[in-house]
């Protein structure tokens, strides 16, 4: 359980900080290399080493005790991919020891990068983030990590609103790709905030080993903060599918508007088409030779066009 | 743990109220500078006084053992914000201890503060809600809070009802955008009521603590109120999806109805057309010259107007 | 705990039986007159006699130990008022004790009310229902309430049959009607059964103090046939929106159809429109002066209309 | 608790078998005579008896511990009544006892009618069902009786598969009722087969008392093909479900296309009434005597068509 | 429990492998035969042999203690049927022993296949399966089959995404098709892989048993791969049920167009008709004799044309 050396650090495409006797070891794309070096330096089980490069994980913890004594946490954030305009899970993969804190991930986190950033350069922080052993140093890092939620979910808020805006207007395509590709986040947002909040939860009486202080205050907020980030993605759930349900009737009424239209519209003008036909015959008509013919025609129109509008006025269709 | 003094409350935006040895302290838009001077006068943990502060809290109940020996809540209630048309939740933090409670909020929770008043200029009801302990005056809080809830459900009610009517009277597209209205406004107070029914039903055995007499009853009664409000937003829920789909199912009669209009009155006045048509044609045609030709052109009229409306009426249509 | 003299009942709206040691007091549509009657003469809880009047209830179950040593029960039970045409819940509270039975509601529960008067009656059925003690008694009442519900699940059983039936049938706008009315019908009614069900599932234990015999088989009966009202609720509910769906396909199929039938008239017609139109123009035309114009025209005709035939047949339109 | 004489029984409506010290005593179509023979023999709770005759049943299983020493169990099967075309729960009520098992049914239960001529006509089944105690007899006896319900299961899934093509062919209304038929139907046996799945999970302990052999794993095969049912239930609910949406989503695009042929027509041949009937106008027109006009009318035409067709290809409508 | 001879095995559609003490028989295609052999050779109760042939079966595991000293399992993994193009259950049945392994199943699931066969050939992998006890080897089975469901879900993420372009591309009936097929695949998988969830889940303690190490991270690894495959599908049955909706408010928007489109074609149309049937009648009218009697009609035409443009312009229709 040895510090790493700089030199070698470097070749791994692994980096690693010190303070007191806590060790914090950040992998950034790890490979079979860096899960070997792992395998050779520390007592990890070999099927955990493997979950680090896999795909097809879920957010759990593994709890190892002496003399292995470590904790081995999936951990998955989303992260809204720009190309695919979709929210992805990004797995981080956590091992918790006495004296070291080992991370592995893709990168993709901004936030877990810039902490580490920070670490590097500024001293002070350093002492803050590590002087206190293993377990709050990965207390500052979730919670940061879930704190990150929070913006995405506003986001989706905004989303929302700028969608519910356009189904009461009058671009009506627009608004279903809007409410399709906002469904479809919130249920992968769902998806991987769901396994994550249980992971959370039960992360204290775990993690406990490894702090010197009582934490629960801490983790209890934490949860809070999941629980919420939860709450707000049911909630937008339940909005979204309500959205969904108002433009369907919109468009009905909207359907029903045009054909209203369409029938209103027929239906004074076939009329006077048949009028006008007749007395386009070439067969003997009465009045046909008068000169108050026209006016004879024009008055049954006006009766007719009357008659119609009486009978859509009463059946409230204008 | 010292009494504040009433000139410095005024300063910090904070007023206080003393009866025998149970001090309220009323916080109204609490800032960085009350929850310092919370910081320096009680033993709160910051993370506490954070949330006080905080945006992204959810209703819950913190509890400190001896020596700190207090308790923190956070309680969300609905209020009905007449800009935005929405049900938004109005916080409110309590510390409560031996010998105080303070209470932080924005003052938009009308009871609450005409409460506080009532206990400044009254004597006597200072000494009612003051005088039984902090426990008590909690309940007497948190009841007057809850049953500001109950006006706002019957006020939902009263808008599903206008709602129902003018679902089945000819008015349409209103329908849509207040069934819309009422559900958002369902779903708010549902995601607001929900974790507050968790933390009332809690709070019983973790004030006992601060309560002079059993209060069990008390706080049972409160519970079964909490309740009721829950069970009727539940009962709204489901009429208002009730609702939208019976006004999806008369949409689809109404233009199912106009449509018929249509095919009607186009099956009606199409023949004709074409009949009177053939009798507009630059050729030579039978009974062309005869003066009964008009009669002989009714005639057929009359009998595919009549097989019409007997194959609409046989197929129900009219 | 005296008996109430009888003269005095009178005047509070009270009536009272009693057969040995234990007396049935009922109270007709209660006031605070009535409750302070019994707070002066029972050991009740306030907040119980409150709840008496309140009409924000929930069904509930408060047990007081010795030495006050009652039973406070919030029942409700549905009601069909005629004039609303909606089911509403019907409070009745009871307290029990060791020797009495005191009902208080506001008559509109006719079982509870022939009851009390078959008891005020008959000295038989006095003996058989008071004889027992006041558990007893109590499960007589509400035995009766409970099987007081099943021949209005039997009606909405009817009623979904005739919907059904009207569904199926061509008069379209009343189904919607009906639907949605059963549909708010058994809301109401699984708001009411709901909570009953929790209340009447733990009565037994209870009430075990006022029992002069072992009467779990008997609680468990009762609670069979709440059971029974639950499921039959439940099914009745998703049978309503199963016919929702129905109404709501078959509605989508009939617009299909008249839309076809007008295609199929549109198609035929307007065709022969344009040939007519074709021969009603004033420019040389061939054939116009032939005297086998007009075959000529009948069998472009008959060719278009054999063809339009033909493709709607091919498109299994007709 | 004497073994009942051959000739009352035939009075009765009963028909009873002995085999050793156990007898199994079948009533088909009890009525108050058979109940009253009953309580005159047996120990029998007299709400059981009432519970033979009651419409109004669930599912249950009654115990009495010593000195009545029996179980009382209501078992519901699904029987499908052809002349309403609905599937209705059919009761069988038992008694089991230390010797004797009695069962209580309408004759309705095929399996079991032929299960208890079986053991009348045949000794060696007589003895292979009854020589192994009450338990086991009633292990047998509701073994078939759940098997039973397979045939049903497999016919729903064969109508369901026939509805799915119906649905997806052009005859729609057939599919509806289909689609509703089997909603309801599958809406019944969920109700029929729910509470029956907790009865005979909670059977085994209870019957353990009655049998002279472990039957666990017997009683554990059953619980595993009830719940095989069940899960062949809610499948088939969920695909009948989407069978629904699915109907609907083709009879909307089904009404489309409808639209978009009438569309289609009347673009095309409006255009060509209207271009006719100028050179029908009796009014001076340009061409009007020339022998090239109907080909310049002609031109206009096909010009009219040709941009028609244009448009809507771009359109993707043909 | 002897080893089964070379011989009989092939006669009986058997085969066996030997490792040390540990036995691996494998029955593909298993008939009656074969049971018999089993019951001959091994201590199995007959119920279970029946399971290994019924067809009816559900998963789970039956234990049995000394003497016996048995673990039966029914273990079912969706197997993709091309010729009916649905997802089927597969259905394997392990017997577990101290020294022997016995799996049965229909030859369909390739990766048992393929590892039996793999053992046959290799010895080194004969070893690393059978050389640490029958424990070991059925997690080296029950693992392969595991992963096998994963490119099952792959393929079906895959037909989602090639559905959801179809849908919001224009050829509208591909998509309905595609979206049913779809939702049932995933009912049906939903359905296999449920009740094998609740089997992985509980293997664990009870294979413990039979291995001669600790192996409950590797059942652990293998239970998350497994909630990993529900999640996914329960995420595909969302973004289906999503796409359906989509798909339904596109086609009624689309509708809409179409109908808005002949709506308007008609208003244009349908009056031109009309003012060109007046100057066809055969009676005096004003200007008719007019050389500029045709620009008139003209100017009228555009006139009304022009106020039909402003009218949709203003409806936003165009």
């Amino acid at each position: 359980m040895a510090v790493p050396e700089v030199s070698r650090e470097e070749q791994l495409n692994l980096e690693s900080l010190t303070w007191g006797d806590l060790t914090w070891v950040n992998i950034e794309g790890p490979t079979e290399r860096e899960t070997e070096y792992l395998a050779q330096n520390y007592p990890f089980h070999h099927l955990d080493l493997d979950d680090c490069l896999s795909r097809i994980q879920r957010p759990k913890i593994d709890e190892y005790g002496a003399p292995k004594n470590y904790l081995f946490l999936v951990l998955h954030f989303p992260v809204f991919s720009k190309e695919a305009w979709v929210t992805t899970p990004s797995q981080v993969s956590v091992f918790i020891g006495e004296n070291y804190l080992i991370t592995l991930h893709k990168g993709e986190l901004k936030p877990l990068v810039k902490l580490f950033r920070e670490c590097q350069i500024d001293e002070e922080s350093r002492q803050e983030y590590l002087g206190q052993g293993s377990g709050y140093l990965l207390y500052r890092i979730v919670d940061r990590l879930v704190d990150y939620c929070l913006p995405i979910l506003n986001k989706i808020g905004d989303n929302i609103e700028s969608v519910e805006d356009s189904v009461f207007s009058s671009g009506i395509h627009n608004a279903v790709r809007g409410i399709s590709i906002l469904r479809r986040d919130i249920i992968s947002l769902r998806r991987i905030i769901w396994p994550m909040r249980a992971v959370i939860g039960s992360l204290e009486p775990k993690v406990r080993h490894f702090t010197k202080m009582d934490m629960s205050v801490y983790f209890g907020d934490m949860v809070d903060h999941m629980d919420k980030i939860w709450d707000g993605l049911d909630e937008y759930k339940e909005i979204i599918e309500g959205l969904n349900d108002t433009h369907d009737s919109l468009a009905t009424n909207r359907t029903n508007e045009v054909v209203r239209m369409l029938t209103i519209i027929a239906s004074i003008l076939l009329p006077l088409t048949v009028v006008a036909s007749i007395y386009g015959m070439n067969i003997p008509l009465p009045f046909q030779n008068s000169n108050y013919s026209l006016i004879f025609v024009l008055f049954i129109w006006l009766a007719i066009v009357g008659g119609m509008l009486y009978f859509f006025r009463r059946h409230h269709w204008i």
